[in-house]
């Protein structure tokens, strides 16, 4: 009723509350706990549990926000439930300006409004958006995801990209706390100044090596291959998709597991480790019904570059939800996994909790110039990778369309001028006929060469560039955390002098930020050391495709040659 | 004053007349002879003497065409003077509907009006119209030469087309008889029923060989090289001018023409061998003042070029009026040449006359087959011809254009995103970058390669078709002289039964297109021969560069390749 300090008090960290009045506005609702007390709540606290009844939330404690009331809007992005994957969190991946929850729910999906440099359209590539098909089905076997497993409700229809964290659950909720997209960019004070740290067997232990901090790598790298699609089909074969089997170079024993469930770890991971760890998007959902074959193919492709790269992280790979997905049991297995998963919290910047560097703490100033570093690099990759990526994508135009166009005009010319030499009634016409009708020949195999080459070499620099892009998208909003966290760091003096928080307090934040920063270069050295890994490869196979397809030409063009004779 | 056959009994060949009326309308005009009488004469039959007093003109015997008084207009190509150049002839060279002189005084120049293929206007290719440059100080320099040479009068301002026959005389004469437009295009009558055959040291014998009948042709083959350039200069140096160098093979000894001198060889080979063999259009007359120098090259290749077809045709080659221009000793030699030159009477169909073929007649089924056969031929081969121009010319835009500049932004990307890989801070970045850098470097210099390869391998098979779509376009007109010249001699019995010719005249008719056909047939032969060497030698040329340039970027790129190292 009133916006007092003693109404925030009132709720607890997990709290069930229920929602009696949604219109207050500014940011606030106004809820009832268990103990029938009301009072306001900022949005930003409340996790939406998708079940159908929708009264009932979860909050966080929010005792550390007496100073930071209504005066804290959402647009300053500030004001979060670490535990809530459907808090605000909107930012522009291409480090431009936040946006808030608030004016925009459904979340930024970059690449969807602009054209997307990778996806040649009018070429049939499968990446074309061309309206919900073969995924309908999909939509309603949520539904019944939903009755069964009691809470994970999956939302196919429409975007699930590097920014819209959390997919569109919420849209399937009807209710007006839609607004939550998911991602958790806590207040990483929640972090930084929790009272206990949970420790569990998830430790995650930073080392520091010849290049710097670097997460615990295991012995041997876990590997998973995804192949062999199949139709699958529930409700007595009236609904179908399609399955992968999943083989982890560890067990070496398949598991199935449909697009869906991809997206489920997808959402698990960026749940868990998102604060810490780029989690990149999973390849689109739509589907093309005239391209189904190529685009299962595709997608199969993609999904296998996004397990690799995860099976690459010491981090997500040894997680447990990973290693749920890549062996579980069977079905039962599988579905209570799912519910464990589902209900972890060491979610958001919680996952920090779980991060032990091994080595002394650095000062604030080289966190924050890491910090600035990492910003910096990530942002002029970003750019970088755009600029191949766009002109890759007018290169693979021209090679489809006008260059082998023309070398065909240039074939047929030849060709043409052949039968009319032909015709000319003089003797000792063929040896001369007969050269440039190959010629022609020729020519015109050259364009069909020049029209298949893209798919052998650029399509692999797009593809990794892509990869790229998508990872880069993440940083924004890592280091976004990791930013709020040294703000807040910096404010330490300030809140100790108006009583807000201990002397204490502020040592152990500046220690949890010293922690995060380990994480942020942890992070950044096993994308460097991937990323020169990666790039060297792609570099090569392009390279290597180029010249066979240059010398290919040259041989062809040279075998033309030979059939003129000397006059 | 009246129009009655003895009105025209009174003029004869060669007589000098003076036009008392030019207004007469209808194709006619009104003159008066060296004795006194008045009379209405075609106006087609008129020669303009182009000396400052206009009044005097000479015209031929007409006595022919009594049957043929005004029935016969202009429109139907069928009146005109064998001995004037200026009587009327346009055609379409692309096969296309004629269109006489009355109704296109100025001819109709085929490339002109529409875009020239083989003009890439945009990348400063010389053959762009500019306007008129350097050439005014030529066009002054006629007026000289009509003073001192007495009779030829060049107009260099405008075209100087295949079609335009004889120039642009007519229009610097400033009287109304400019409609003669120059290729005489005389009735074939003149040649099928003339009375006494010149008989002179110019006869050329028609062989029949294993091909078919053919010209005689020289042991040895007369070769002319067109080379050093150099800035002449006249009237104290305030009018100056390009001069070249031809050398011919048999005397070795240069002698030195300027652009004029070409032009007024070509007026003489186009009158006199244009009725039998296709004499093509020098290269363009406008210059473009930025040019310059790639111009005079450019130009000098094309003269050379038409030079080295003059020379390779033995009737060309071994006419007076060639030797003259290849071997003349000095100015006075040159001066009293060109006049002599002037002054030949055998020129237009009257060409026919010195040809001998050595074996029998043929009979009219075959003369009008044969005709049909090259009609169709050359028509075909000029869509050919131009298709290839037209394929070439765009190539070459692409080439030069859009083409390097993708290669160029694929090496400017691959160099951007390396030097944001070096400012990683992270160590061991410089064997990536190192290698992704030079493979942008490549990249560029792959762009560099493919704008300069049109000059190397596309240059000249343009050049080729050009020069063969000029020869090509020659070939209506003389096709059209064979046409009538049959159709005149299918007139036979009709004009024997009217008394307007003699039994022995129709014999005399048939023969002579006999010679005619004979005459054609060589040529054919003559250009079949040609033009298999000629399209042997460009195309290997081509395909030898093709080759090669694919060959150089396969190697670069493998060299770029090879920076890359295996990790």
């Amino acid at each position: 009723k009133l916006n007092t300090p003693s109404t925030i008090d009132i709720m607890r960290e997990g709290e069930t509350i229920t929602i009696t009045n949604q219109s207050i506005g500014g940011g606030w609702v106004e809820a009832q706990n268990s103990r029938g007390e009301v009072g306001l709540v900022p949005e930003d606290y409340i996790e939406v549990t998708p079940t159908p009844s929708l009264g009932n939330v979860a909050a966080s404690d929010l005792s550390f926000f007496d100073a930071y009331a209504p005066a804290s809007t959402p647009a300053q992005n500030q004001a979060t439930n670490g535990n809530d994957p459907w808090s605000a969190w909107n930012a522009d991946p291409s480090g431009g300006s936040t946006n808030n929850w608030a004016s925009n729910p459904e979340g930024t999906q970059t690449g969807k409004s602009a054209p997307d440099p990778w996806a040649p359209v009018s070429h049939g590539h499968p990446q074309a958006y061309q309206g919900p098909g073969a995924e309908d089905d999909e939509w309603d076997d949520e539904w019944d995801d939903m009755k069964s497993t009691g809470g994970y409700a999956e939302s196919e229809a429409g975007e699930s990209g590097a920014l819209q964290r959390g997919g569109s659950h919420a849209t399937s909720m009807k209710i007006s706390l839609n607004k939550f997209p998911g991602f958790s960019k806590s207040g990483p004070e929640l972090y930084l100044l929790c009272k206990q740290l949970v420790k569990g067997k998830d430790r995650l232990p930073i080392y520091v090596g010849e290049v710097g901090p670097v997460w615990s790598y295991p012995e041997t790298q876990l590997d998973c291959v995804v192949a062999d699609p199949k139709k699958g089909s529930k409700m007595y074969g009236l609904k179908s998709y399609i399955e992968y089997q999943v083989t982890p170079s560890t067990t070496n024993r398949p598991v199935n597991h449909r697009y869906k469930h991809f997206d489920w770890l997808y959402e698990r991971l960026l749940e868990k480790f998102g604060s810490a760890i780029p989690i990149p998007s999973l390849p689109d959902k739509q589907v093309t019904g005239r391209f189904e074959e190529e685009f299962i193919k595709m997608r199969m492709e993609r999904l296998q570059g996004w397990m690799t790269r995860m099976c690459r992280h010491p981090v997500v790979s040894s997680s447990e939800v990973f290693q749920l997905f890549v062996t579980y049991k069977d079905e039962k297995d599988w579905k209570m996994g799912k519910r464990k998963a589902e209900k972890d919290e060491t979610v958001g910047v919680m996952i920090f909790s779980t991060m032990e560097p091994e080595a002394p703490d650095l000062d604030l100033i080289e966190v924050e110039q890491k910090c600035e570093q990492f910003s910096r690099f990530t942002k002029s990759m970003d750019d970088g990778v755009k600029e191949i990526l766009t002109v890759g994508h007018e290169h693979w135009k021209r090679c489809t369309g006008p260059l082998p166009k023309e070398y065909q005009r240039i074939g047929k010319a030849f060709q043409n001028l052949s039968s009319v030499f032909t015709s000319s009634g003089y003797q000792g016409e063929s040896a001369l006929t007969d050269a440039m009708t190959a010629a022609g020949k020729t020519y015109e195999e050259i364009a069909q060469l020049v029209a298949e080459q893209p798919k052998k070499d650029l399509h692999h620099l797009m593809e990794t560039n892509n990869e790229y892009k998508g990872l880069l998208g993440c940083f924004p909003d890592t280091i976004g955390v990791h930013k709020a966290a040294i703000d807040k760091v910096k404010e330490g003096d300030k809140l100790v002098a108006a009583s807000k928080i201990t002397q204490q307090d502020k040592v152990t934040m500046a220690k949890r930020a010293s922690t995060m920063s380990y994480a942020l270069q942890a992070e950044m050295n096993h994308f460097h050391s991937n990323r020169i890994y990666d790039y060297n490869r792609v570099m090569q196979l392009y390279l290597e495709e180029q010249v066979k397809f240059y010398e290919t030409i040259a041989a062809k063009l040279r075998q033309a040659h030979s059939q003129f004779t000397t006059m």
